[in-house]
C-alpha cells in the first residue's frame, strides 16, 4: 500500500472526548492521543506518537478555554509540519472569539480577527459548527483558509420533533430570524423572537413579544451559544410569568459560563439540552455526522 | 511639533509592575496601560486607551505564564497595526520557552520554535535579558527580528561585590562556564561548576566538585532561572554538608515555580536574591538600564 492511502490521522486534544471518538470510529482515521503537558512553570509541551510524515492529519480540538489551548493547539500545527505531515486541518466544533467581532469601545481588540489570522496561519482548512456570525456573515471574510459552516439547526429541529409535543421556538433576539425560523420550519413547529439589549458580559434585558396565543404550547428557547445563561435565565422567568410551562432550554455550544446552570435550573427551565460541539452532561444532539461529512470533503481534494 | 517627535507610546501589561513605571519614567515614553478583561466564558478582550495612528509602540509584558498571555499579546500587537502604529516593538525581560530548544522524546514539539514563530510574526524587534541559549547559541536561530539580549551578568556582579563579603560563586552545571565565569571575574571571585543530571521536571540529580578549598567563602548559587528549586536546593543541602556557610542564591529570572521559595529555606539558603525581570519580593537586581538602552537603540533606527 503506498503511503498516500493511509487513512488521514486524528491527532485528538482530548483523548476521552465522545465526539472524537466516534469520529474516529466511523471515519476511517487513525486517531492518535495529543499529549498535553503543563509543566510547574506554567509552559505547556505538546506530543503526538505517530509518525507524521507523509500523512494528512487533521487536529481535533474544543476551543472552549481558547486562551489556555491556544499555544499547545498552534504548536501541534507547527511540529505536524516540522515533521512532513502533507496537511494539517483543524475540526473545531465550538468557534471561540466569534462573538467579539466589533471595536466596541475605542482602543479595543476586534478579537475574532487576531484569532482567525492565528488560525488561518498554522492550519490548511478549518472546519466548524454554527460560528456566531453576526456582524461577519460569512467565516471567509474573517479565516483566509477554507472554511465550512457546518449546521446543527436540522438536528436540533429533529430532536424537537422527537422529545417536544407542541413546541413553541422562541429565538433570543432578531438576529437570530434565519435560523430559528429554519429550525422551525423544520419542526413545523411556530417562533417568537426576543428583543435583546445587553449592558454588559451579564447584564442583559430581554423584552416578549405578544405571546398570548401560543399558551399551549411549550417553549423551547433557542440559542447558538449557552454562555452565562442570563439571557435565557431571564427569557424563562418571563414565559413562566405569562403563564407558559417550564421552558425547554436547547443551545448548540455548550460553553456553559460561571452558574449559568444553576441560573436557568433556579429560573424554572424544564429541561436543558445542547449539541454535543462543546462536551457536557447536557448534549443530547450528536454532530457527529454532518462533521464528518464536512471533513471528508476537505480530505478528497487533497487524496 | 510633528507627530514623528512624539515620545514613543510603552504599552504595559501589568499597570503596577516597577519595572514598566521606571521605564517610563526615565526613558522619556508615555506609558499606557493595556486593559485585559477576562470574559466568564474564557475569551480575553485588550484594550488600549490612546491614539496609536502614527505612533512608534512598545509592549512590555511578563512571559511568566506564558500559555495565558499568549493571546492578549498577540493581539495587542496586531491591534496596535490595524490602528495605525508604526512600529510595534516587544520587551520581554524574561524570554520564555526558550529551554524548551530539543526533541527530548520524538513527536514532541520544540516549542521554543513555534513560539518565536508566533512572536516573529506580531512584533518588529524584541529586547530580552539573558534569554536561556543551550542548544540554540544565538536568538537569531530562532526569532526572525532583530533581538536584543541584555545580559544581567554586570549588575549581578555588582550586587555580589557590594553585599558578600568573601563570596565563592556556584554555577549549575559546565554549560554555565562563559556567564558564571564573567561574573566571577568582574566580582573578583574564584567560582566552581556543578554536574547536573535531570531524570524529569522536577529530578534532578547535583555532583559537587572538590571544594575543601574554599570552605572559609559564603557560597553564591547562581542560576539563568530560578524554577522549581530543586537544583539549588540540592546544592545547597550539598555545600551545608561539606561545611560551608548558608549559601545565597541569585538568580536572575524569579520564575518561582510551585514550592521553590520553601524549597531552598528548608534547604538552608541565606538569602533569595533575583533580578526584576519577573516581579518578586525576591528582586533586588534592577535591570531597568540596560534594558532601557537595548530599545533606545531599536527606536533610534525608526526615528
Amino acid at each position: 500500500m503506498s503511503e498516500e492511502r493511509l487513512n488521514p490521522l486524528l491527532l485528538c486534544f482530548e483523548g476521552r472526548s465522545p465526539f472524537a471518538n466516534r469520529m474516529a470510529e466511523q471515519g476511517d482515521f487513525e486517531e492518535v492521543p495529543v499529549g498535553l503537558h503543563r509543566f510547574p512553570d506554567g509552559e505547556s509541551l505538546v506530543r503526538v506518537d505517530a509518525r507524521l510524515a507523509g500523512r494528512h492529519c487533521v487536529v481535533f480540538c474544543s476551543l472552549r478555554s481558547p486562551d489556555e489551548i491556544l499555544f499547545p493547539l498552534l504548536s501541534v500545527a507547527y511540529t505536524a509540519r516540522e515533521l512532513g505531515a502533507l496537511s494539517v486541518g483543524l475540526v473545531a466544533p465550538y468557534l471561540a472569539y466569534m462573538r467579539q467581532d466589533k471595536r466596541f469601545h475605542s482602543g479595543e481588540a476586534v478579537s475574532a480577527r487576531p484569532f482567525a489570522h492565528l488560525i488561518s496561519n498554522h492550519f490548511d482548512y478549518l472546519v466548524t459548527v454554527d460560528p456566531h456570525l453576526h456582524r461577519y456573515h460569512r467565516l471567509d471574510a474573517l479565516y483566509r483558509i477554507p472554511a465550512t459552516v457546518v449546521s446543527a439547526v436540522p438536528l436540533m429541529a429533529d430532536w424537537i420533533r422527537r422529545n417536544i409535543e407542541k413546541p413553541l421556538l422562541v429565538g433570543p433576539d432578531q438576529e437570530s430570524l434565519q435560523w430559528v425560523g429554519a429550525a422551525a420550519e423544520l419542526a413545523n413547529a411556530p417562533f417568537i423572537l426576543l428583543e435583546k439589549t445587553r449592558h454588559g458580559d451579564e447584564d442583559v434585558d430581554v423584552k416578549l413579544p405578544e405571546v398570548a396565543n401560543w399558551r399551549e404550547r411549550t417553549p423551547v428557547l433557542i440559542d447558538d451559544i449557552l454562555s452565562t445563561g442570563n439571557t435565557m435565565s431571564k427569557t424563562v422567568r418571563g414565559l413562566i410569568a405569562e403563564g407558559f410551562a417550564p421552558p425547554v432550554c436547547l443551545a448548540v455550544h455548550a460553553v456553559f459560563a460561571g452558574q449559568a446552570e444553576a441560573l436557568l435550573t433556579e429560573a424554572g427551565a424544564a429541561r436543558l439540552v445542547t449539541a454535543n460541539s462543546i462536551a457536557h452532561p447536557t448534549n443530547a444532539v450528536d454532530l457527529c455526522d454532518p462533521v464528518l461529512h464536512a471533513l471528508r470533503e476537505h480530505l478528497k481534494t487533497r487524496r
